[in-house]
């Protein structure tokens, strides 16, 4: 994969629409569906979904291969590594307030063992 | 934290853009800047990054705060914890892709050691 600056927008881009996102996690629970299966959830029209499609595809999120008149979509999900490995540097903020929350945890363990006495 | 669909999608529309994401790349290493600070950086003007702040202060990822006539910005990451968790379900992709990649070294190596007898 090339990875130019733009990829990471593009990403992120692709991921802002929830149908977007439900089609993605769909493909990642089954390997191949066809563009008419992976519409019938939705209340939007055909046409729509082929849009949603271009611009997963466009991201590089998906691709599509056609066999006879029947379009298979799978899911590539290789330009969300990047975006995972970006959104990890804020990770030290939740395990801080992780660790914030155990230390109140024990500073109240240790007041009730108090009252114990 | 509230925690209704549309975050998600607010929070990625505001991972979009390259100058919101620096924005929160120069956050997450310094514990709070002045809007001047932040903009110092950029070719755009003062107003551009102040839409860029909103973006951001909208999706719940900044704070902003006036003590006279400064106004200081920090880093709200919390809503950054549910864009990492959706996207953690296809790290079993990349570790695939890693498996499959040991298991093409191995058989290199034995087919190299099967030479060398």
């Amino acid at each position: 994969m090339v990875n130019y600056p733009e990829q990471l927008d593009r990403t992120f881009a692709a991921l802002v629409d929830p149908t977007r996102r439900a089609i993605l996690a769909r493909l990642e629970r089954e390997d191949g569906a066809s563009v008419s299966a992976l519409a019938k959830p939705f209340a939007i029209k055909l046409p729509a979904v082929m849009k949603h499609l271009d611009v997963l595809a466009e991201a590089g999120l998906i691709t599509r291969s056609k066999v006879g008149r029947t379009v298979t979509v799978r899911l590539s999900p290789e330009p969300m590594r990047e975006a995972v490995d970006w959104l990890r540097r804020y990770e030290r903020f939740w395990s801080a307030s992780l660790d914030r929350l155990a230390a109140y945890a024990e500073s109240k363990e240790i007041e009730l063992q108090e009252k114990d006495r």
